[in-house]
């Protein structure tokens, strides 16, 4: 047997309906990893995601972590067949109708035409479904393969605790390749995996010289101002006019592009004009497109996310707040290390800031996909035989810390067929999936399946 | 006739319900200037100040300004004598118990033995009531004298709209001297008064680089981040971890201590363990005490007071904001003009940050008293006799932007007679005053007012 595209685009319209039904039930959870207020609906979701795996055939395991369990779900079809596992995450960004520019609540379902809005519609839950739809689709067909998800709870935190808790169920996670969904491409008219991605490091910095808020002119001069020390601290880490750090040895082991990447990245259909549109950014560092696509996918960055401390209401007070807290991460890119990283900033900061309480967040593994071999000519075929072109190699500039987890514990390729699109809006308000999006995703897993068990 | 202590002790005995209960009606109405939201209350304010004039036998204009209404209370016994005008202002800085450690609701007033808390108890409430006693006793002992309160209800905002007020009803507020009761103590043991006040000039600088939140894996690298670039215009302006600010030009106009000064200073009983009690402060830039009062007295500041954007909930979300905005003040001392900073600041953002707009804010002139002549005289003796100790002349490290306004506009001099101590909490949570400060205030009121009537 072969897949014929009209037969998977049927299947598609046949289950679009159930497609957007389950896609509600999963966006009306409010699944955010990073608010402790939301442990009860991280509880939610896991049952939700039991339920479903059930619903479609599958048998469901949870597996505690310390931190939010992770779910795999066993479509098997007979032992020694190939086995391919899906990945995804559940978990979702914070969002919030009061403080950022929902046109319709996050975390309610919204559908116009073939559109769909809410926190976590393309990030990740909507591809999730789809790689569960094209199982679904597999099945049917009787694709001699096994099938297999596998469900975070923890990315949009950085994985804290999957390796450890993969690594609790390893035999029974053991698997010949690992599928991951959660990429964006680089524009809807030309399908893209990555070759890389950024990993990350993330840290909260915090200093406290007080008790209470005293004011500025009965203290200013002899209080210290913990906001305007670690805003300083902040600029004597990076210069925030060109993005470059200037902590000492921090590029040090960045890798070289080479000239075939360059020319790939040429040829991925990147513009600067499509970028800024779909990112709704209004002045750039640059907009030179290959120095973008470089700095983007290629170079190391460092962000400041937000100050906590003070006053931010209307006008000025005049006050000088006890402590403050300053939220950083840096992006990294291959061959930089994590915890080569953190040991800098710790320096850097021990020497510039030695009242700075320092204490690490969110950290990934940078990570280079295979781009060779019959699994990568398999997601090649796939892609081009739903969406109609084959897939460049560019690199993501995101990370995802499953990744190199999952290729350091259960020890095999982890290929990418990611689903998004730049407009969709990752962590940005007004998140969005699409039906073309989702359903070309159905047919590119089905087939993809296909592929892999033909070998 | 002349006041005994024990005459005007007994006064303020026989008052202290009184006074207990109206500080609580006032307290109680949260006319927070800073807030567009408590407009009503403000309104509530004006209403409880016309009244209260009333009760004590006074007549009370309502006089509209562009902002929040001035209140003109009159107690004139006979043309031709002299005439006292005392200010004080009725509104009070922000407060909420949710995002600031108050033991109590800010706008609940809360009397433990002989301390009461709430917002607004000592700045500045309290000292507008204990002047309303003094007035009640000089009033009923018969003392020769025209009695009048001005009070201000934009004093927390910079008094945007109380020069041009005032200037309206010019006429009406003719006097012969202005007291002003908003001023701290050095310390409990020993009366001090001001010899000069700091000025103030605040901004905000506001950047918009996106349209919404982006993800700095996707963007970070080429996208602008707002945050980080006013932290580093922030740092260009001051060093902050000595306070020294770098926009050139800024200290050209600071006029310098002289011997005399310093030596004032160092006999006012100030400590820097006593200051550091008071404040609450941990860590402090100097801890010799003629540096801290030189710093806090004599010197300008920059602060920074809050960065509005990004993300402030627990963890690090790793977005890049579309717009940030910073909250910078001056404080400046004589014979700095707030209009040359303001020209001096916007060519600094100009040059250094030309994406950066920049909003002037609070503006207030630095001012100098009168140390000597009758009123001085009248002032210290007053002082004594309340308080038993004479005051010392020192600075004030705050900024009362109606002072350079009245004596400019009614062409009068202006004196101080201060009832706040440090521990009071100027403009912090759990703001407090007390009992003894609040009847040695009417004590000192009364007899400052027979003084004034001998002449």
């Amino acid at each position: 047997m072969a897949f014929e595209k009209k037969e998977l685009a049927a299947f598609a319209r046949t289950n679009r309906d159930a497609y957007e039904a389950l896609l509600r039930d999963f966006v009306e959870v409010p699944t955010v990893s990073a608010q402790p207020e939301h442990k009860a609906d991280i509880a939610r979701g896991v049952e939700l995601a039991v339920e479903t795996i059930r619903a479609f055939g599958g048998s469901a395991e949870v597996i505690e972590t310390a931190g939010n369990p992770i779910i795999h779900g066993v479509f098997d079809s007979a032992p020694g067949l190939p086995t391919v596992t899906v990945y995804n995450h559940l978990d979702v960004q914070p969002a919030s109708k009061e403080t950022e520019p929902w046109d319709t609540e996050p975390f309610v379902f919204a559908r116009s035409g073939d559109t769909y809005r809410g926190r976590g519609t393309t990030d990740d839950k909507g591809p999730a479904l789809s790689a569960l739809f094209g199982i679904k689709a597999a099945r049917e067909a009787g694709v001699p393969v096994n099938m297999r998800v596998l469900w975070e709870l923890e990315e949009e935190i950085g994985s804290p605790n999957f390796e450890k808790g993969i690594a609790s169920a390893k035999e029974r996670l053991a698997t010949d390749s690992i599928l991951v969904s959660d990429t964006i491409w680089v524009s809807r008219s030309r399908p893209a995996c990555p070759a890389g991605l950024r990993g990350m490091a993330g840290f909260v910095m915090t200093l406290e010289t007080g008790t209470t808020d005293v004011h500025s002119g009965v203290t200013g001069g002899v209080a210290r101002n913990p906001l305007g020390e670690l805003m300083q601290l902040a600029s004597k880490m990076y210069d925030a006019t060109t993005g470059k750090v200037k902590i000492p040895g921090f590029y040090d082991d960045v890798a070289k592009l080479s000239k075939g990447e360059k020319e790939n990245f040429l040829g991925s259909g990147f513009t600067a004009k499509h970028f800024k549109k779909a990112t709704g950014l209004k002045k750039m560092r640059t907009e030179d497109p290959l120095e973008m696509m470089t700095r983007l996918w290629a170079m190391p960055t460092m962000e400041v996310h937000g100050l906590v401390g003070g006053y931010t209401g209307a006008g000025v007070k005049t006050i000088i707040p006890p402590r403050a807290e300053l939220k950083v991460s840096f992006r990294l890119v291959p061959d930089q290390k994590p915890a080569r990283i953190a040991k800098l900033v710790k320096e850097f900061v021990a020497e510039h800031a030695p009242d700075v309480k320092l204490t690490g967040a969110n950290s990934m593994q940078p990570y280079k996909a295979p781009i060779d071999g019959p699994l990568a000519e398999s997601v090649k075929a796939a892609m081009k035989f739903a969406f109609g072109r084959e897939p460049v190699f560019v690199r993501e500039g995101g990370s995802i810390g499953a990744v190199p987890s999952m290729e350091k514990v259960l020890r095999c390729p982890v290929m990418f067929i990611g689903l998004s699109l730049p407009e969709h809006g990752y962590h940005a308000p007004n998140e969005n999936f699409d039906w073309g999006q989702a359903s070309g995703g159905m047919v590119a897993f089905a087939k993809y399946f296909e592929l892999v068990a033909k070998g």
